[in-house]
């Protein structure tokens, strides 16, 4: 049969990006705590295509696919250098997204109950790998100027942040999670009894945050982590007196 | 050409519906204030078919869409007309999903500003014409057990109404916001300034709704309407401890 | 402290529905090949509520939820009831949505590769137990009509079957896949070799099925199965000729 | 009232962005053949904030976007004009997300009808003015490879091709979305009789596009226009006989 992926290309266009997209696939994720665990994620898988070639073979994406065990940080490289292999291209690149779980222990019972992120693992390789991980983690907002002005209460919302680093090691989505807890002005839970919810509600009004003070304060603490070389933070709330939400963005400054 | 759609069909299998759908189109929408107002809906239009027929007409759902005018309920009901009898349909149906602008006053300042309420027009007419009118609503719940335990402050966040009634008359998409409004622990609006917070703020404090308390309050303003002969009202909420939502749904009972 | 839900309420409104909602949460399900397959759900949790008690206890339907192993008939049953009698509940609900992963194998290289459906399992149980299934298998339709007139050639397009059923028995969502599978012009694979390749598009070609053939093949096939008590099936197509979808519903007559 | 905004920030972290997002919108736009024509945008509007300053004003963004009229380039820029100095900041950012119409004529019987393109104007100004248009339009590609090994037919399915592009003078988006209908294997259109699916059939089937050769041709188009000092384009197809999709993307090389 004739291989019209393979026929010589006249145009003169080199492909940035050709590939596959929106493939769901159930995946492995190395986990902080658990060693791994199971999720599902949408895959994208793309190489570069010389100026002179007129197609790629697309098969061969989804075949390499099939030999991935569990994922972190390694193995997203390993994929890559097949993926160039194996595709005879002098790039390659893969992005997963996926819900990730994280066990929470409620602040006053202790009791634990998984809550889910949404996480991004978008690497390459051409020389060098290079893999940007997301999480989106979700988290409580209280409106310091509605506190300030008001006899009693204050407008809180869920929010969430988005946070995208580049590191020279692995960063467990775990710990941006952490971060992320640390800065709102209150962590969200799975599962919370009325004591935990008490001092939810107490502690969230203790610690009145604008987007723009909770973006801050994770950008503090991305900035000292010694193996982030690169981030961009964003922190977007659900107004509770609005239809629309607030955000704010700070990405680190190149030196 | 052969026309392969009239084909006899030996199959037995009469169709519920056919037709098109996720159909964008530009609409002009009856409005309470100002006559008409423009927005983009998604449009679904369908017939039935009887069991010997092999197909219908695609083509002619989207030149029937072309003949809609400024569209309120008896023009739902002449669209369904024409559907049927272009069609040569016993049955017609026809959807429209749309986003919604009110303009709603800043409770204090009496600033004035659109915002968008998410609406459902679904019609279908076989003997006799039913429309059904869904709004959804976007408000501010404020939870009561939070402010009963908590010594300062109460978790609140954006909910939404679903209002899904049927009516012998026309109930203007504003006649339903203005309900959620009044059951909800504060509107929500597109523009708010300081003193307008302030009032939010200390309104919601002061009127802690859980989705229980809100959908019941809606349920009641509903019922009393001589107009509305069916509806279902749910809300639900995006709560701001958790990273799931919260809801209650009340239904009409038959007589 | 004290328990705001389960004050009394005086508004005379029952509650069809009161629990949470859009909670992701990672599952086990059972499998027809492999015993159990690992998904992540998006879960549904709710019970009814009498007109005079003012709340339900969110926090229990999360507790409950942590007691789920692998997921079948008969565990959404158990699920139910231990609802019902931990929210001391006339009636319970239950709704997981996920994505569902089919082992097929290429029509000709015999290649397998998972391919992903999409599924939902919605339960209820007041003195009953009731269970609908959802399965939505993406499939190939091609034009009859375009076929018919056109000297080569005939549009062809991605479409998808979403079948709903009630059963006394187990129906495998796997034999739901099957049945889409044979009603459709062509499955789709998740890898196809070029020999696979050649063989989808001539068995397509040579099976062109409108919305409406496709549909009512499915509904032949669902009538049969003594299991099925009930269904409703749709099939959906993403014209490659237009940028809206075409689509016919069948839906079982009761007797 | 105390204005907690601005309060000085100790923290020494400038925002790139803060502002409001996910605000929906009605706006009159630009339009190549009518004059102008209605849509509801999802807007972002953002600025920068100094170091030392702890928030911005958020309803002064709503505030600006009240005195918007119909939407072309300069108009976005004197937007920006107007956010920068009520907002006082350095630079400022507007995007509008907004279905529009185009009105395309079938390609035999001359039948007009409106079909939808989505849309994005994102802008922003510090110095320069700097606007990055983008129209996502829907279209059809064939395999070429599905054709030349298959004794007949061959699997097509819709695409879409994404252009994103900066220019020196206004593009208009129908410009761009003829740019994308001559690169297809074939347009798409809201309405066709008979004829017309023939010959769209058959044009398809002459016309087999990769969507690595659809995209080629996209590129070589946009490089000729003079006006274009930058562009991104990119074709994804919903592959007929797969569940996932095949992308390409070319990015005009900086000199």
């Amino acid at each position: 049969m004739k291989d019209v992926q393979s026929e010589k290309d006249l145009r003169h266009v080199p492909l940035k990006h050709v590939g596959v997209k929106e493939l769901r696939w159930p995946v492995e994720l190395r986990d902080k705590e658990k060693g791994t665990q199971h999720s599902v994620a949408k895959v994208s898988l793309a190489v570069d295509l010389p100026h002179d070639m007129r197609g790629t073979h697309m098969s061969r994406f989804v075949e390499c696919l099939e030999t991935m065990g569990p994922i972190g940080l390694h193995d997203m490289e390993a994929m890559l250098d097949q993926l160039k292999s194996k595709l005879q291209a002098q790039k390659a690149f893969l992005q997963l997204e996926f819900p990730y779980f994280i066990t929470k222990a409620a602040p006053v019972s202790g009791r634990t109950c998984p809550m889910d992120i949404d996480c991004i693992y978008k690497a390459e390789k051409g020389e060098k790998f290079k893999l940007r991980v997301t999480a989106i983690i979700p988290m409580q907002t209280l409106c310091p100027c509605s506190k300030e002005i008001s006899d009693y209460g204050a407008h809180n919302q869920r929010a969430w942040a988005k946070l995208e680093i580049e590191a020279v090691e692995m960063v467990w989505l775990e710990d941006l999670a952490a971060i992320a807890d640390a800065c709102a002005s209150s962590p969200v839970y799975g599962l919370l009894k009325r004591p935990d919810e008490k001092f939810v509600t107490e502690h969230a009004y203790e610690n009145p945050r604008f987007v723009e003070d909770a973006v801050r304060e994770i950008a503090l603490r991305l900035e000292m982590d010694k193996r982030i070389t690169w981030y961009r933070a964003e922190v977007e709330s659900q107004e509770s007196i609005h239809n629309h939400n607030a955000f704010a963005v700070v990405e680190k400054r190149w030196k």
